[in-house]
């Protein structure tokens, strides 16, 4: 009646484009840039919440060649996702994400990601763990040219 | 009685090697290279399965130094796995994979991965779950220099 | 009454420090570069072990700011991170990791890590899976430049 999940996404950082992380506009120099407003932690978690129930990935229910979701809130992809997830009769137990990314730090913004959430996918601030470190200044990501998350998920059925 | 896996692994990409992964032959300019047919994607599985009961890697039970091992078919790695899993009372509840590779596309051929990998693990195509996205031309994989594949497993004590 | 966590972490490699992956220090040319001991695997248990839990992560614990964890053995952020879980009355069922490296060969070193970090987090050596894989030569793990290590943790209510 568990089910686990894993989601992983990229997205490259641009200039003149908004930085919005697990639904949460960061003030930066660069954003994400994508067909979406490209928030790599929320695909990653709806990329997680799919997989765990076999539902294909994030690309095949919203693809990034339709105009319905050019520029997109990626909360609405997540919400979504999560009725997917209650379609099937499953729920969530928890979420623990990862954000890898050289700047800016997160932390001041980490409990507004996960009380927004938190409340679309139906659970509590404290089953939906966000955690960021930096590459330490190796590869794309430590030149700053992108960014990575991760998320995995553990789902029980109702 | 239950257990989780992690795997994850990385091949180069070259010219004049055929592309295998999750077992089915896709048509592509290159392929990945390795001792053995270096399916990517079966190779991870094989580590989520392996790990979620400490049984080692596979770099363990099928070196890449063994001639018993060179050209061949990762789908016999994957039923070598599992049926490790199976000797000690385990039974795999679900596994969530991401392919992350540049290029081709690889969603006409993911259920007959989903199809091929199911009936080696001896679960429903439903329980195996494979989802794609690309490094958006960051790093080694967005230069097409190589492929990265990670997995977990959910496995149960029968 | 289960949850699970996700942890990763990325260390740069250089001439003149110790390298010192889950708690036991390996003969090679460089070591892990970083405020602490830079033990990136032990990093990511304690990631996906304070994640599983919504904990926070180990830069919120354990600042690369503060003098108090200069140098530290990152044995002892292990042992404050289970603490935590315990506190919260959870224990662990089992932990799987990968370390992605180029140099050197881990496995002569594998059991002795399991033995020490099952110590730490009070579950038997077989609860502990360490698997490693090199990155084929691609990237700046390729390089030699750098490590990374991504940990998954499956938690159990007492």
């Amino acid at each position: 009646m568990f089910r686990i999940g894993n989601g992983i996404d990229y997205h490259k950082l641009a200039e003149g484009r908004d930085l919005i992380l697990g639904g949460v506009k960061i003030p930066h120099t660069k954003g994400c840039l994508g067909h979406s407003d490209a928030d790599v932690l929320l695909h990653a978690i709806c990329d997680a919440l799919l997989g765990a129930l076999s539902l294909g990935d994030i690309g095949k229910h919203f693809p990034d060649t339709s105009s319905e979701f050019k520029d997109i809130d990626s909360k609405i992809l997540l919400k979504r996702s999560i009725e997917l997830v209650w379609e099937r009769g499953y729920e969530v137990v928890n979420v623990d994400a990862n954000l890898v990314l050289e700047k800016p730090k997160i932390k001041p913004y980490v409990e507004a990601m996960q009380t927004t959430i938190a409340a679309i996918i139906g659970v509590n601030k404290e089953d939906v763990s966000l955690k960021a470190t930096t590459a330490e200044q190796l590869g794309f990501i430590g030149r700053e040219e992108g960014v990575m998350a991760n998320a995995v998920a553990l789902l029980k059925k109702k």
